[in-house]
């Protein structure tokens, strides 16, 4: 089968690779109708990480099953599944406790709880940017979608970010009536605004120093915030009263860049504690690394961030971090887009088929304007 | 009336002050039959904070009602009651939230929300180290005791460390079988210690150098771990066979040292990172400072704090931080005592009067040995 | 100043009562703009309670605070609130939980936690269908709203409807997902299905047989559910695939009737019990009375109801029930109509002056055609 | 293998029966080391049910692995297990969410979710009152014990009555500080009294009329209830002055009998609803039937129980009921078994061998004075 195959930095490439099989009585293999970049993957992509060469990528996955092992029973050959971007055993503690996203027994990695597809320190697995998937513990992991190609490009959204912007807004403990402040307009930052009035936000500002995303942020009614035309805080403060926000959303991560293009990993931490009321809670699903060996000092190269705790403590807010557990939430966030109440494909500036993977990484590393988000079709 | 007043770095003396006096109507005065020496009285004691010199200390009081203003109705004259270190509004936002720790109109202190009694920076209140406090919004603030003298030393408790220690074990979200690590076995960290075993705990470890509080931590079965001894991290993964623990506590504060004695501040957010599995929560009740001008580094004098962020992230874990809120706490507290389940006062260990109180500064200043709780007893 | 009273079965007459003043030092007394009639207001007018005669009636209040008494500091003189129906102390167990429905200090009737305006057995305040109304322990109980006339009518909803609805959607544990099947189609029911998608329903059936208030329903893009035409139960069941709905409210009360106009006080537990799925949650914010001299049988005077309790028991359901505590949810609900995510007033059929209120009365008991929801404004 | 089958009312004999046997991939099968007789085997034992003749009873059981099918991963043979009382899928919808005790996928039976061993309507599979049996999804449902035979008695007690006596005190929300009552002083409800306590309560009153069982109460410090003694209500009252219990427990179920031994289903419900305070929750897991051929009159046979529901609104009481998912709590229960904080085997009063059965039924089914509980050893 053809796979999207990680070559080295900066190189991608559509190779024929080994075809997805049924390894274990609960696998399944499903064929790929959508399956989209995720700009985590370009952490990949620039080399970053320590991703094996040959690796396939692609964690953001949705399909049909093509087969199922033999210990299969809920989930049948011809459903159309969403494949949620943790591999989960479903039984150790964390799987039945509601953390799939740190599974105890699906990633061999020495001290790493949780499993992905396609991904550098995840575990062992392929990834979905082809034509076909191999899924673990299928009957735990596929989440069952309606028939037929419906809602597709939503649907595209249930893998991951959906689910992670969604968790954002848990963590942040967003509540009907309350003001929301998300820094990072990207994909993440928007499925969590477009969350967080799903979970009844009175007002959602969203801080970014891209026009194309604010304009997106604008289109669902959150409040843009340009860093780029001032501080940040400054400009909420204004428009809350002086009162600040409820609640806080971190979806950048530790690559924040300042609006001269600097980066500074402690920055939007240090805007969240300032812009967030006392007693608010913060929640982070940008991603923060245990150690970066590109980081700009050695304090970062540990993972260690100096960010204003003290201010922190006085204020007696909380934080809530990590990779979301996407079961917890996609099978009501599908309802949603069912109901026509969720529309996440808002975000979508791109379909691509597999050959055009490669241009479509190029372009949307290089952030060219409006390359929000690409939809990979490996089976057109 | 005689009163315990600050004169500056290592100066207090008992003297004759102002009255204590009905001011405004939902005002009562208190007569203080105890009223205990905090371990962050001795901050001020020290000098590193900026309290000014003439106020009257103590944060920790109970006594007996002996006015009561005009508009107070649940309170009578006669009472005996226990005053949470919190002064609280009871109408604003925080308050009727439950965060009177937080109260957004008692501290005129710009940017500060909470206000309390004899302390720094927490509004223009006089403590009750002295013969009697006036207390703002009696029929909110005050909890009613049963009359008589019985369990005074325990009762003592419930205005501060009690509830502080319990606020930790709620932020770490510690329920039944939960395995917890308390960091700190001071006054605070053995009441957490002793809160994590009411609300179920299978398990606690604390931690700290002192061989008189870590055989205060194994009178209530928590298990001693003896940092001089050896990496704490490493003592508690031993012991869950690298599991770590469910829960952590944090009860130390910005004032961290290692076991040479140099001071860390990062390092017990890093030891409770890496103790704590993933996914679990931990509970910051040791004070943390926006700023501290008597820092060892630039970054910490801002009070930022380079701690292990990434890992924290990695792991999925959660924090919860700041100043109790007495009152959510205090009565069910007092019940158990009443009904013989919870002890706190076996961590009391000296008794003076009020005029003895500027020895008990020193000597418990001092840390001389078995000087743990120091409680003053104004009206023998 | 001019009331509305009580004078016996279906006579209500507007007269000069005594003006409404400040009696203690956390009084305030309020200009009324607005005032609504309650369907509960009907109890009283058709004698079916024991309510005395002479009493102003009304507890659905809004104005601008016309006087303080000298213990109140955060409302001031001019203010423009909403008076929650519930009178409550703010400093007594079940208010500082956050149970300001079952308040402990303001009803001195025996048994009864609790108290409200204009009310049978709730204690003895006068209502405010008058000019002006005196509240209790003001600083607690009012809500600030913006200055001016804006929202008036939706403001309107904050006393009761709106957060009566509101909590039976929070008993009932809607979250983002949930479908929701919601009985009676009332003010109160139709508040609840607004709620319901406040919070993130993605689909809420409204059961009722007035075609006037399901056609409400249908303009908030709930799903009507005729129960004059078939079993609602069968209806949802058909349009859920035979699964039921996550969660049920109900918003009927005991004085339930059958498709042909019969009362039975089971019928609507029943019809909930069947149609919410197992380990569902109902919330109860419909009526049911400790005992109800006028009921059909022995039982039903007893306050007891003979439903389906061991389906209830096999499903594993839960149920909440009672009075809503305002205060908990008018803060937020406020927010959401100022930044125009609630539109309470879609209810609203009627504007009447004081004057006309008795033949407002005398509509709203007929239920005539379209009579919903009647505002009165005292002050025009 | 010999296993103990059901033969008709108050006939069951220890047989030769089928072997239990891997049938599908997830299974596991367990040589029961300990199996205990239930409460609920004697609705079975004594021909209230529809259970079919020739069924081995049994749901509370635990062993060692003594064989694993195919797909089986987490589990091995020899590990010593605890087998909950409820057979889940692990995922499906309610497992997933934590509720195994309404799993969607393992009882055929029509209108009902939730399947279990050797027991009336909750699927086709035998019980573990034999040597051997067979557990479906094993990796799921099994909890590890630490091997050897150490808190075999308390281990015993995890299949279901301590995880039921807890979900009791779940549903009634019970906190620290809080007084509770529980009504019942079988087994269940003296693993309620012992949960209670766990969770931090400061008193538990426990109601019953056998002595032995108060007795029982008595020797973990619940203050006993002998309604024998006159209204347990009034009782309960006087030593709460006259405030009640914040939280109740039902562990008494549809067969309630009064003082006189007369049965009346809704005799604890109502006692429940006067004797919880205002706004305070009540836990049933008693059982209640959908409907019940032999109940004394008609609406008791449809399931329909006639109790207090006027005053359980009027207090604003909630309520949760059902059969418990044992998974949720057996992994804390053993840890606090294990370290030594729980004590579950208290209750134990016969221990017999799988031969002596059927004369342990007669006996406890006879309620013969100190028959409380009775383990049997299928391997000794």
């Amino acid at each position: 089968m053809k796979g999207l195959v990680y070559r080295g930095p900066r190189q991608v490439a559509v190779e024929e690779v080994d075809d997805a099989t049924i390894e274990e009585p609960l696998d399944a293999v499903i064929r790929i109708t959508t399956t989209n970049i995720c700009g985590s993957d370009l952490h990949m992509y620039e080399g970053r990480t320590s991703v094996e060469e040959g690796k396939v990528l692609g964690h953001e996955n949705m399909g049909i099953v093509e087969a199922v092992g033999p210990a299969v029973g809920r989930i049948r050959v011809g459903d159309r599944v969403s494949v949620p971007f943790n591999i989960a055993c479903g039984t150790c503690r964390n799987c039945t406790s509601g953390w799939t996203s740190f599974c105890l027994r699906t990633n061999p990695t020495e001290g790493m709880d949780g499993a992905a597809y396609g991904y550098a320190n995840m575990g062992p697995y392929d990834g979905g940017q082809a034509e076909f998937l191999r899924v673990p513990y299928a009957d735990f992991n596929l989440l069952s979608l309606p028939p037929g190609d419906q809602f597709e490009q939503d649907f595209a959204m249930l893998s991951d970010i959906f689910p992670t912007g969604y968790h954002g807004t848990e963590l942040a403990e967003v509540s009907p009536g309350d003001s929301v402040a998300v820094f990072g307009a990207g994909p993440v930052g928007l499925m969590a605004a477009h969350s967080a009035f799903l979970r009844g936000a009175s007002e959602v500002f969203v801080v970014d120093k891209e026009s194309d995303r604010l304009d997106l942020a604008k289109q669902i009614d959150a409040l843009p915030i340009d860093l780029s035309a001032g501080n940040p805080v400054e400009q909420i403060m204004d428009q809350t009263h002086g009162r600040g926000v409820d609640c806080g959303v971190e979806a950048v991560g530790y690559q924040a860049h300042d609006a001269t293009g600097e980066e500074h990993p402690e920055l939007v931490l240090d805007n969240l504690v300032e812009v967030v009321r006392s007693t608010g809670a913060i929640g982070v699903v940008g991603v923060y690394m245990p150690n970066d060996p590109g980081a700009a000092n050695e304090q970062a190269k540990q993972g260690r961030i100096g960010w204003e705790y003290g201010t922190f403590f006085s204020k007696g807010q909380r934080m809530g971090t990590g990779q979301a557990p996407v079961k917890r939430y996609n099978r009501q966030l599908r309802d949603l887009i069912i109901d026509g109440r969720a529309r996440p494909s808002f975000i979508v500036s791109h379909e691509l088929s597999l050959d055009e993977a490669p241009a479509g990484y190029a372009n949307f590393d290089a952030r060219l304007d409006g390359w929000t988000k690409v939809l990979l079709h490996p089976g057109q």
